[in-house]
């Protein structure tokens, strides 16, 4: 069996930034590919009542810790952005763009975006900061610019977003391995085992 | 140093049932004690605007999944039962008056109501069954049943829930390690880490 892990992640995530620094070496550990889907948890929140975890009061300030927290105990680093949530629908296109047209880029960009957020505290909505991480990873940038307005794209995102809702995802990061569904970067050691040593559950109905 | 873990769980809450059956070996482990707290989410919840999982739509279908794929992979037993959540106050208040009349059996009795609940499928709400499992743990079921009647005690468990809230509580099972905050029993590997080798971060502000 060689079916790839689909991951499901938004660049504005902590969470999903989290996972993404771990994912690989799972995924190469025990032989399977990874579909990296980048969706948007606004539009998500909309038709699931979610909202960003840094809004619920108490449970944002604690959020904040345990993004920090988290990130140390994996191994990598982390400062808060002043600007969060970011709009990353345009990362986002770019990252569907780089999929279809450059896709020995597309695994670079999706990491230097959330480094971005997440490491150097920049702010992904801002068009020159994407031309900047493109210039960085020698994709022209008006290409990129222009990629992104692409109507296909636009619909491509749309499209992956619906059929996350469709699959239950209600959140980011989430994984499907072989049809298991798993929420959040603290499933990984659960998806470890799932792989190591097969399912530990019954297939569901 | 001997801090006890503080350790804040809602008997109806199957992450806290999965965190009872873990907590113990790793206080033992690093030579800790344990205060166990039991807190009323639906108090919480009405303070911090939060809801059961079970009532989160698409997160609903997805946590009963998990609820069992993770008391499994934490090598535990898990039927989840027919009345969720339940109403535990009087389970809840039973315990607070056996940590003060009869502390050497107050956490088998907080064992016995996890098993009751997430294991055999029965109804904490019934007061035979609160009776029933007294008895099974040789403690006088008349007396409990007077004790969980008591002024003090049911001022108790309001000013535990009180407490839970002043310091941050907002979901169970919630832990205090020093002084730091740990939210879910997914964190339970955090707080190994901290306790084994030291906080992994500055103390907070």
């Amino acid at each position: 069996m060689s079916t790839p892990i689909d991951f499901f992640f938004d660049f504005s995530s902590p969470y999903s930034y989290i996972a993404s620094t771990q994912i690989q070496a799972l995924a190469d550990k025990h032989g399977r590919g990874i579909n990296w889907n980048p969706i948007l948890l606004g539009v998500i929140f909309k038709s699931t009542n979610g909202a960003p975890l840094t809004d619920m009061g108490m449970k944002g300030e604690y959020s904040k810790r345990d993004f920090l927290r988290s990130a140390t105990f994996c191994g990598v680093p982390y400062q808060h952005p002043d600007v969060f949530p970011q709009n990353v629908v345009n990362a986002s296109r770019a990252t569907l763009w780089l999929q279809w047209k450059f896709p020995v880029k597309a695994n670079a960009w999706i990491h230097a975006c959330f480094k971005a957020i997440f490491v150097d505290n920049r702010n992904l909505s801002d068009p020159s900061v994407l031309a900047e991480l493109a210039q960085e990873l020698d994709i022209p940038p008006a290409q990129l610019a222009e990629g992104i307005q692409d109507a296909s794209i636009k619909d491509g995102l749309k499209a992956r977003n619906d059929l996350a809702l469709a699959r239950g995802v209600f959140g980011a990061p989430f994984f499907f391995v072989d049809g298991e569904p798993f929420w959040g970067n603290d499933r990984l050691p659960q998806i470890d085992r799932w792989l190591g040593s097969g399912p530990f559950l019954p297939q569901q109905p």
